[in-house]
């Protein structure tokens, strides 16, 4: 019963059969192998336009990155409160930016409200040379809480930053998650809703540790491979990361595998919506399960071996939403989680 | 009728005379000058312990360098969310710490609540390693809304943060305006409360630009000094410096300068308590009223040439304070703000 | 014949099995898992010491790393004026520390002169507060062009950079090639010659992407923990890092890739100092070869299809060492270089 | 006998007339007042093209800041091996560019040879993405050794740098010295040779503390007032540093001290030639003097009173220019250097 994150699992099959088949021979290091040729290729076929990639061993240093692409060091990043790139990355962000701030939005569920950002760039465009200069929007989809963006909702919050001449990121670390979870085609969730930048999360899903950055603007983005390098995150023998994703793309893989996420969330969040001994905090749209449950049921579930993490609200203005005895845990799934697990984790839970 | 800051007016005259008497000769560059070592030993009287000392330009420099002097680039420091170093210093403390994160935290009228201070801190510290590591306090003595913190208060404050680790810095831009208001001495407001460092500021008090950092804590701040010169701070014909502040200290001339101010501004507050046209926003205790006015008030005092700044609430998580067709505007004193200013002022916007 | 990097080639056999055999269920992240434990063990075994270890996905992120253990932003860093750190990371260490200035040191084939070591730290300590403050000294083993320092020359340098302060890093990116060279143990070519960090290089040598810092110091090294995570270097799948260092560590498998590597680069050199078409600029100790060619045969060699880079000197204090119709080349040689593909290149060259 | 820089001494009579004239009711902060508009049209006057300029306390400010606005941190920056950037400001140009990287080229007097500076340029484009961008030039005029380039000099240089997409700095913490030296006009000495931004010193030539940071290139510079602002150096009575710099231009003041300075140096020069027991290093054209004096001379010297600092070649190349029993010293002239110091020096010296 181990649901304290995706990342805990090892790797697809096929991932790793891809990188015994890409251990023949010489082949030009530092992207310049035939097989991080291929894969550029194959995201411009997947995501319908001409796009700019960077494989980086991390989705921290993918989204770090986009940001030093798109922020100055006196520029202003907005994200949700409690954004993976806010509290949870020890300040990549600031650290790739040299320094940019990070204006941390309220946000249920990591869901961003049109009109509270809208507000608060305006708000930070009055006082430049004082104030931070708004350069760009990150959003999670799915959120670090596993809720998903609507693609109207994205075309509305990435037309704010369009208007005020902010660039929108957005964190898909859950990328896949997110997408069979809409429904829609890759280019949809993003360029075509505005998105000028994904972190296209690949590990969390069933590789062994390959992201990487697209870009979509068609911007040349000088600069970022020789941030890249002083990042400490350009791989010499670069056509294992790309054989790694290669393989994730192939035969709708990288969807497959969050189809079965999903689907054992989905699991997990019916039963213990039925369950009188807890209470779902979000709807759960992806692969990860965020619910309140009572502290005596928590200790059994630990008792028994269960693994998870216990989540506490780290945005400056977040409420708790637990009543006493009672305890928020975070539940996270991956391709891998048996369905055991989930039946076990009910069945002590209790009806 | 200029009550757009304190830094817009000029210097104190015994303040224009030392700078006079000092250009003479030679002197030792670089802070080997006499009269720096005079200040150093002067600061130490009045603050009744050994003060490590070190002079800046400007105000933002001290904060930034006290920043830099506790907070590692990985680290947190806390402070509230429209504070002089998170909105208005263009991520000075960013850039001087090497990419720190700066915690905002709501607050009323800029008086930072131990409670919600503790709770933030506590649950930054559940996850090290991914989260950045709280490593510093900067409350603002008066605060940006001109309010003073009470010495229990503080001393609340700085317990919680030893308690947890943590150095507490204290942006005295307005520390005299502060001081003569609480009626307390400078030690009392400061290290007996508690503070390691305090931004000691006089530029907007009647200085013509010249503040100082001072450390309480005993630490030796290796490489402080070379933080300054790289930061471009270090003045070479340091005697000057330390000359305004030695006029500024001396005779009392400071505390008399921010009565003075203290003064004008109660006076101006009580005018305006007393208007059905107008009404506080906080009681105003330092050199600095923030008030709610008709727009259509506004718009007279205006065209009657009245220079002050509307005021918007930047942080995250403030709601706006004024109705339909009022504004709310900032009206700051000086020492130099003439009393008939405030008689203009008041008649305008009537009784 | 591909002599181009040691990074052109793949994985050992033995490093792939042990991906595989890692692949299996769930598992700690970041660092929480037991390989990463049995390696942190398995190292201190190999160093005679106990160790602290830092894990990350290349070689470049393990020197800028230890530049930030070291080297506070207003410090100064000595390497040599062609070293890896100095020209070829695109500034990683700058970036790391915050902005420390790297002074190049003029080096014979990358070795370092004690003596020259010494004058320049001593002159860059007369001016403190203006001049950075020399804080570490960085020396590469076996350098850039293949030579190897003796034990006592590493115990001289680092006593002179302990005599002053100094903390000294070896950049062991061919660590394994340097010391199957000396033929001693781990122990006595770092900590016990008084070294007090090193980059442990596999990737060079056969693993996929996994390098090492270490520690012999016995200090804390708080916050290092934190600069990975801010660097995006924090690999959330850490168990694949750990498994391929253990696997490479297993069975003296390293000394053996290294032996084999240096062993086709001496047949290499050996044929070559036997021709009248080449002449080698430095003796060969490891698994580098820099030789002059005649224009001509450099010409046929490309025709042939042997690829390898054309070097130039690029520290600021060189000259150059080649006659006109001449070209200096690096040829490096991999534990998988092909024998047949020297045996190929010395029959173009010639006798 | 105080020789030790032109910043030992204070602040021309004109000078601090117009702090005082300056000191009269409110006016506009941080570059909000007329004076500040009437400095920027007075400095495109003399420069004879629309200028942007920015206001600084020192010159390593505006030093660094030029290196923010034309070196991304991924760049290089050119300038010579014992320049005010390389060794004397702390790297000031590091921390503001972000970690860039200062590329130091040996150079005798200071002076940089056009083709030692073409060669390395192309050395350090030929691996992209590894080693850091070639960026930047700065040249130092008059230079830290007191020698001056020729304007056709400096047209080669900034020719070069263009050709290969650099911009050219020119550090003129003494570029009243040089003007007046070479005999040429402001412009002819920086865009019509080909420098895009110039450090305009004046606090070594009888300011206070104010210097200029001039832009010639006729680009926005967008987000350098907020670098000013984040690096602590955006003074808010900026009326006080424009007051400074208007006395300084106005009736050629600049000119003639500059020009009392050089002479002064050339009289103590003269001197020294024609002493047995002593001898320049370089001809002195502007406001320093390098000799090498005999140790019993300069031991006399300080018996007296003298004040002046030996002198080290601190640069990673050069050779030691003295004697055994001899040594190396700076003396340094400002226009307040009496007269009869240049005599009592000459004196101890000997004939």
């Amino acid at each position: 019963m181990n649901f304290a994150s995706d990342n805990v699992w090892g790797v697809a099959e096929p991932v790793m059969e891809a990188l015994q088949a890409a251990n023949d021979g010489a082949a030009g290091a530092y992207g310049g192998d035939d097989l991080t040729s291929d894969l550029q290729a194959r995201f411009s076929e997947i995501f319908e336009c001409d796009v700019t990639m960077y494989l980086v061993p991390t989705g921290t240093a993918a989204n770090a990155l986009s940001a030093a692409a798109y922020c100055p060091p006196y520029g202003m990043l907005f994200c949700h409160d409690e954004s993976h790139i806010y509290i949870d990355e020890c300040g990549a962000s600031e650290f790739y930016t040299g320094g940019a701030k990070l204006m941390p939005l309220a946000a249920n569920g990591g869901i961003i409200e049109p009109g509270l950002f809208a507000d608060v760039v305006n708000i930070h465009m009055t006082n430049p040379g004082h104030c931070s200069t708004p350069a760009m929007l990150s959003i999670t989809q799915a959120t670090e809480f596993g809720q998903v963006y609507g693609l109207d909702h994205i075309a509305e919050l990435t037309s704010i930053a369009r208007d005020h001449g902010l660039a929108t990121h957005m964190d898909g670390a859950r990328f896949a998650n997110a997408l069979v979870s809409v429904g829609c085609s890759p280019a949809e969730m993003t360029w075509k809703a505005g998105v000028d930048a994904l972190s296209f999360g690949a590990t969390k899903n069933g590789v062994m540790g390959a992201d990487a950055l697209l870009f979509f603007d068609g911007k040349p983005h000088e600069g970022l491979g020789s941030r890249l390098m002083r990042g400490g995150l350009l791989m010499s023998k670069s056509r294992f990361l790309a054989a790694q994703l290669l393989a994730y793309l192939a035969d709708n893989l990288w969807l497959d595998l969050a189809r079965q996420a999903n689907g054992t969330a989905g699991k997990l969040a019916d039963g213990l919506s039925r369950s009188t001994h807890a209470r779902l905090v979000w709807p759960v749209s992806a692969n990860e399960v965020f619910a309140v449950l009572p502290v005596d049921r928590h200790e059994k579930l630990k008792t028994a071996g269960a693994i998870y993490h216990p989540w506490m609200t780290a945005g400056p203005s977040r409420e708790s939403e637990t009543g006493q005895d009672e305890i928020l845990v975070r539940l996270v799934t991956s391709p891998s989680t048996p369905e055991k697990s989930v039946d076990e984790f009910l069945a002590i839970v209790g009806g």
